[in-house]
């Protein structure tokens, strides 16, 4: 699972995952985002991608992820591609890694690329010549996500050294998860996972990460961060029915008074409302959802300047 | 149906319909395509939008409409971003409106929105913090198609103050017609209707709108309008067949033998030829279609600059 | 089959085939192109196509083609429209022309259409206004891909006067071969075909083309260019199996040892490795696809300038 690429792929030319960063690297990448977040709120457009082609090559539809990356890259200055394959019949008996090629070959040189198979960025990253940002691969690994996630905590939080951030829900199958199991631990918080049993086994072994009932995983945590329960995938998978699972997962403000005062609330969204969050709670004060999306651009914005050596 | 948006919600923010406007705001929205319309002509990219990203939602599928609001939004130095939602799995599970605010947060300013849902774009307005233009909402409106028919009006007949303009179709089922039937009357024209009684009933409350016979409503107008029968859903709907439809209502030269000698001819197009119109007399002289097309971009450009607070 | 558009057609408006071009106007094409690359090496953005406005009207799916001619566009500093018509329902009860001669009057001056149907630029190029670049049309023409593959052969072999390059594979339902065959005579080429009986049938007629068994098209052939075997159309068909293929006119290096000495292996993509071509031999010293692919960018941009009447 872990250190599926060396250390020395970032910075210089990918974004995998994050157990491929260090600390350092992460913060670097935090902080430019800040400034990033600056230069948008200032109306600037310095360009530093002017001379990037970037292809955007989801195989995989999400609009969310893919308007925040075009957008991105094109407050840098670069001339965005979207290749538009997710449910198109272009890759009709050509591979991912043919198709990526032709890109190079054409010019693109950043592609960012979502994949429903777990490690094909990092196929991409070895087999095609261009620099690659993983905008989600299968169950493994949503590095953007998770650092978008790391600022918003930040924002609200400061430093996170110390610091308990409770995880509810279906960490098995979450790359995003995944990422900030990852993440959370190299900056020095504590991490607690609560889900139904098929969710969260084996993640106690992860360094860092501590699993646990639904009331000892909220009690004191710093900031509660719960995942979308996939509905289309789980249902009937062995998993307890929905009605179960948010009366016994489900974040509401009572639940939420186990925490500390003003705990923070994230989700990666799309929020399934009533389920694994009340509307209520999510629309709260203590919501820090809509200011993860808002975070996802400046980034995204960070994360491309660094894969490209511009910053 | 009417007045489902208070009058300021134009100029400052959205474009919902034509009810919600003044005919000062109209006039000037026109005045303004028409200075639009001489910037393209003349090469001139003055980008007063440089500083807006326009999202394009279109939830139903629009080449046209699609390709004329970017290229309104392009010409005036917005970053575009198509969200190409039509036929797509994107919203899966997702609302429109949670999907709308996704967008405002992660920088997109205005919003065009085309939708099957009439009041979907006042829905939003309210909700998202986006300003909102209406690019067609089920069987309500479509203020830019009316603004744009009104321009080609305009160049051709100068104010339409005391003029009588004839529409002949479904006027029911046509957000282009009710749009219309709005701004006509307000420009001053007297607007006169004809079709078979399914398509035309009740409109004759409407202020400044008469319905009539196919004779009486042609009889000495200045201009007509006549609309896309809508084929994939009229047939077998307790409406005539095609061919007596065409034979009652079809528009051919001879019978614009009963309107002023050279009143012009519109379509919102696409066109069924030998339907709802002769192929000749679309492709004569006198039809404004080609027209119509053309002053879509300028009217759009205003429409987006005024919504914009840019003009 | 030839000569289906008159010479003034190019470069004044349009490139529709090569049939229709002279030999110094293709020479002047691939020397453009030569300029446009090295442009592209020196990160110089001239735009001469800055007041133009480019459409791409996909009716047939081609990620490859479709990102090589939007990024010389945008290269060249045009406003790109990506109408996205494959597989859409967009055209729907609108004609081709209809659909094109709108665009025209939204203000699109270039149009780069892909079509099912052979002939359906050249009736674009008559009833539209539009300035018309085939992007392959049919079993009719692809000329860009020729011009893309004289330049490669060009860089690759100096003047092709006087040369032997052997084409193998379906001809018959090939546009690009059926290009090539107008292209390579034209440049004082001998061109040799070989391939299955009903894929070759009649090309012997063509001035500067000669049919024959594969050894004979083989021997000493300066390059040799294979061609995608169109597994989904040809099953069947009165073809040899698949296996017999690839056992009678498969290119492997055991077989190229016919041809000179380092004669360079071409293919215009996507490959079936293991079919048409052996995975060893396309990845080999001696292939050219990659440069094919590269050379794609800069070819588009000669004829996009060469379209406009900027270069």
């Amino acid at each position: 699972m872990s250190v599926a690429s060396p250390p020395h792929t970032w910075p210089r030319r990918h974004l995998l995952n994050i157990d491929g960063m260090t600390r350092a690297e992460v913060e670097a990448c935090l902080d430019l985002a800040v400034e990033m977040r600056e230069w948008r709120e200032r109306g600037e457009r310095p360009e530093p991608l002017r001379n990037e082609t970037v292809g955007l090559a989801f195989y995989e539809a999400s609009t969310r992820t893919r308007v925040s990356f075009e957008l991105a890259a094109r407050a840098l200055g670069a001339i965005v591609i979207d290749l538009s394959l997710a449910g198109s019949s272009v890759a009709k008996g050509e591979s991912l890694i043919d198709t990526l090629r032709t890109l190079r070959r054409t010019g693109v040189t950043i592609c960012v690329l979502r994949h429903a198979s777990s490690g094909a960025p990092h196929l991409a990253a070895r087999e095609t010549g261009l620099r690659i940002v993983n905008a989600g691969d299968g169950t493994h690994a949503h590095p953007t996500q998770a650092l978008l996630d790391a600022l918003t905590l930040r924002d609200a939080l400061g430093a996170l050294d110390g610091r308990k951030v409770a995880i509810v829900g279906d960490i098995a199958h979450s790359r995003v998860a995944r990422s900030n199991l990852h993440l959370l631990p190299m900056l020095g918080a504590q991490v607690w996972l609560a889900g139904p049993p098929a969710f969260v086994r084996g993640f106690d072994d992860w360094p860092g990460v501590h699993v646990a009932t639904i009331e000892e995983t909220l009690d004191g945590a710093d900031a509660v961060m719960t995942l979308r329960l996939q509905l289309e995938r789980d249902a009937g998978a062995g998993v307890p029915s929905l009605r179960e699972y948010t009366w016994r997962w489900g974040l509401t403000s009572e639940r939420m008074l186990l925490a500390r005062p003003d705990a923070p609330v994230l989700h990666p969204g799309p929020t399934n409302e009533g389920v694994e969050i009340t509307a209520e709670l999510a629309a709260s004060g203590r919501s820090l959802i809509g200011r993860q999306v808002e975070n996802g651009v400046p980034v995204r914005m960070a994360v491309l300047a660094l894969v490209a050596g511009a910053a």
